[in-house]
């Protein structure tokens, strides 16, 4: 009777707001660090560390510790399963958003 | 330093994969019943009730229960509120999503 709807393609562990918008900034950049994540996704330690070992266990992103000088880093990278899962979500997204407008459109005529 | 990220302006409410799949098919058709939407979404009658409280706790949902002959039938209809919460919510997305896609462009150059 139905056919499956682009929701269902939507994985929750790049859905998740605060994971997705992790994977949108790694997808921007080669690599961010912990500081730069926790302010632009405005989070908390806690949070932001909750969400990255999320990723890190689905194989999504790598982190790496290190030091600047002498100032300890924590560098985050999207792996390249991270990166597919991330573009294949959009595509998801794109895909419901289409779909919600162009049948909308279709009920105004 | 830093802007606020598009991912921010998601709203866990409509943003949960579930819920945003309800309000997609709600955004497709003047009001859907209990059963087509179990079946679309792929849900028991508990997951899908759990999220069409939470929806009609905002606000962003109808329910109306009634008859259609001798049959039960519960039709769920988005609300003004709900529709406006949606669309913002697409918007939200497409700017993530196009934001995702062109720094990636810029990298690739």
């Amino acid at each position: 009777m139905t056919q499956s709807h682009p929701s269902l393609s939507l994985d929750d562990t790049v859905h998740q707001r605060v994971r997705l918008g992790i994977l949108a900034v790694l997808a921007e950049a080669d690599q961010a660090d912990f500081s730069y994540l926790k302010d632009v996704l405005d989070l908390t330690d806690g949070n932001l560390s909750r969400h990255l070992r999320v990723l890190e266990d689905a194989g999504y992103i790598r982190i790496d510790k290190g030091y600047e000088g002498r100032k300890p880093r924590t560098w985050v990278k999207a792996t390249r399963e991270g990166r597919r899962a991330f573009a294949g979500h959009l595509a998801a997204l794109q895909e419901l958003i289409d779909k919600a407008t162009a049948n909308k459109g279709k009920e105004q005529v």
